[in-house]
């Protein structure tokens, strides 16, 4: 478990505001455990409904935590005293699907017309894994899957998830317990033969190649928050700003209490 | 228990078709047990991303499980071959917040702009709820708590619950139960005074005056679906079409199989 150069910070608001500095740059994987962590998706308004109406057709994978008025770019219902444009470790910046930058600030990118999206993150729970004692892989995958979403005006593409391996009984436990949070991605979407899905364990978006998996494990697959920015990043919208994987935003509301607001 | 004169209807489907040509006219209510039943709101494309906007600020009252094209009438995820214009038993139409009509079929007043919301009902948990052996009070009552809801543009107003009255040790099944239900309306608001909620059990938006609560029950409150449409019908939109109450609509979804699409 990385605790980072950051073991000192106890709370999410001390998080946030170390970030604000500049002072946190290093992913949010591990960090805070116990808090809810989400995904971030800019997006000018014009596009904001379409995006919205995608991320209601695909609850699973794009469980809206917080949408912000446009231009607004205070988080009301998350967190305390947040600042979406400085209070997240790390940014991408897409012009026309494009990565153009990678930033630690957006203040001078925000403007009037932008809304930004906090979706639910499998980061969530990963701490409620490890204290029932879930043994959960080193690291998570993340693969592209042939199963389809469900399109929204332009937004269309295929389901992204999250992969662990662990042995068949915590599989068992893993699935009763992430049903409990069903705003951050809920029960597995798939467990076993990765192939059923499409995946070639080999070809991961995010995490190292894995040729095999060792026969007393089994595989189980969650949908992941990466879908919605990867079908908006696909449709080459002329402007997104995301959080750079693995530096997502903390709020402050505890995984245990898992009826958000 | 109501099976009015539909005794011989035992699918989802054969439902819809008869509420189609106007031989089902009755409440849903209790009809089709254990398939999950949604409310509608149907609304002009220019207030549509003010409401879905509102009903992901306000999650447990509104939990959207589908949104149509503007303009398009069918249901794609939730029903096979429904059309939202003739499939319901009964509608409401209001004008600039004012009923002005209940009708049986809003074919000729369907508009290119107009977008269906199917939102959760607790309909839906009734079922699921009797067969755990929970003994549901004969009626639901439903009031308009002083618990503000989260605006959005120009919606805004207070949470409406629906009430049921139950012993102590089925309340406590009763919320473990509802938890399942994420989307529709999930786990309870509140459990006991009324008073604390700021309702006068006397004073019901529907259902029977009630007095007082006996001292061996407790009341148990969740969320409504029928809040958007009351801030909806408080904004005084030029036009929105609802399901009248109690006539709802009749998915293809078994309330058992929580993990809708």
């Amino acid at each position: 478990m990385n605790t980072g150069n950051h073991a000192h910070i106890t709370n999410t608001r001390q998080a946030r505001t170390a970030m604000r500095s500049g002072q946190w740059t290093i992913p949010t994987v591990y960090q805070l455990p116990g808090y809810v962590q989400a995904n971030l998706a800019i997006v000018p308004k014009s596009i904001a409904y379409d995006l919205l109406v995608y991320c209601q057709r695909n609850r699973s994978a794009c469980p809206v935590l917080e949408i912000t008025d446009p231009g607004d770019p205070i988080i009301r219902q998350l967190a305390d005293n947040a600042d979406i444009r400085t209070d997240l470790p790390k940014y991408n910046v897409y012009r026309n699907g494009e990565l153009t930058e990678q930033r630690e600030d957006i203040t001078d990118l925000w403007r009037d017309d932008l809304v930004a999206f906090l979706i639910g993150s499998s980061l969530t729970f990963d701490e409620p894994l490890r204290r029932a004692g879930v043994n959960l892989s080193p690291q998570v995958w993340v693969y592209r899957t042939n199963i389809p979403t469900t399109p929204s005006g332009s937004l269309h593409g295929s389901l992204i998830v999250t992969m662990r391996v662990m042995t068949p009984s915590d599989a068992i436990v893993a699935t009763q317990l992430t049903s409990r949070f069903p705003f951050n991605h809920g029960s597995p979407v798939h467990v076993g033969d990765p192939a059923l899905i499409g995946i070639n364990t080999s070809q991961p978006m995010f995490g190292e190649p894995l040729e095999s998996i060792s026969p007393e494990y089994i595989a189980v697959y969650w949908a992941c928050g990466v879908t919605p920015q990867q079908v908006a990043i696909d449709a080459r919208l002329p402007l997104m700003i995301t959080h750079a994987p693995g530096h997502a935003f903390i709020t402050d509301m505890t995984a245990d209490r898992i009826c958000l607001p």
